[in-house]
């Protein structure tokens, strides 16, 4: 990564990492190439390398800034929503650079504060997102459970993202199910 | 880490190695570190540090010939069984440099095919340990389930390591007791 001073690499880094969050908002973390943010941003292929030797370093600065859509705004009937959400996030974490950003963050955020915070704030957003949505489940009378809502969010998130990074294997259908119907007694 | 080539370095190298493996079967990963592994195995501190500057590495290298006591021998009541294993397992993972080791470990697998292999032995050791447990219950009839063994084993395993890595918090036993009943029906 550069830090340079000179005021149009500042500029030219800000375009690079507004069009990365742009995909990643748009199309998801595998959107972030090289390539893809080069042409969204207008520069060639070498300045982005040049910014960002792997695409992990390029999308843990863009995820910095990033509104990500997993797990917002849910859908009624929450199961059926928290499948499609579980299968997304599965989807995202097979692509191994999605996976090893993960890793990287989880990792960096034992020495760095800074990194710590980051990481801290998107995993608190997944669980307010993930409570939200089972909340108005249990209003609704879809679902009963009596869990706390981080736990709630760590039995759904936790299994998906073990096998994605620790085992770099799949996540089948049959276990996301499996996943959404271990949290409560669902009348949906 | 060094590779001397000098036949000394090499033996106090495996000496310490050996001893390393000893602190980890015996008293789990907590144990490894620099002091313990120079006491054990009768040499300075600083050769410990200057093979290994980083606990993480020492306890990645000394995991490729260890047999780790988690989730082996399982007793009957399964369940209870099941409980303390996770217990444990959660306890270590809240030692910093465990859980940064488990990282390291994962993250390294992504790029490095010959930690990736160790990386596989080591889970698959655990989904194998697991999977003898339960269906050892389920011959017993102390547990009804339907789903797979390595889907079980990331449904018990996975929001633990989540937590403690990803979310760098405190498993509580709450959470534990709610992993082991959400595998199936218990009856103990």
């Amino acid at each position: 990564m550069s830090y340079s001073t000179d005021p149009r690499a500042a500029r030219s880094r800000e375009a690079m990492l507004a069009a990365a969050r742009q995909l990643l908002a748009r199309e998801g973390p595998g959107s972030v190439t090289h390539q893809r943010v080069a042409q969204q941003a207008g520069v060639g292929r070498a300045t982005v390398y040049r910014h960002w030797p792997r695409s992990e370093q390029l999308m843990l600065d863009a995820m910095g800034g990033a509104d990500l859509p997993l797990f917002k705004d849910p859908e009624v009937p929450i199961r059926a929503w928290l499948r499609r959400q579980l299968r997304q996030m599965a989807d995202e974490l097979a692509i191994p650079a999605v996976a090893a950003m993960s890793l990287t963050l989880a990792q960096s955020a034992m020495w760095d504060p800074e990194l710590a915070h980051r990481q801290d704030e998107s995993v608190r957003t997944i669980v307010e997102r993930i409570h939200a949505a089972i909340q108005s489940a249990v209003a609704s009378g879809e679902l009963e459970t009596d869990a706390g809502p981080s736990d709630l969010a760590v039995m759904l998130v936790g299994p998906i993202v073990y096998r994605t990074t620790m085992q770099r294997d799949k996540v089948s259908d049959d276990l996301v199910a499996r996943l959404v119907d271990s949290i409560g007694s669902w009348h949906s």
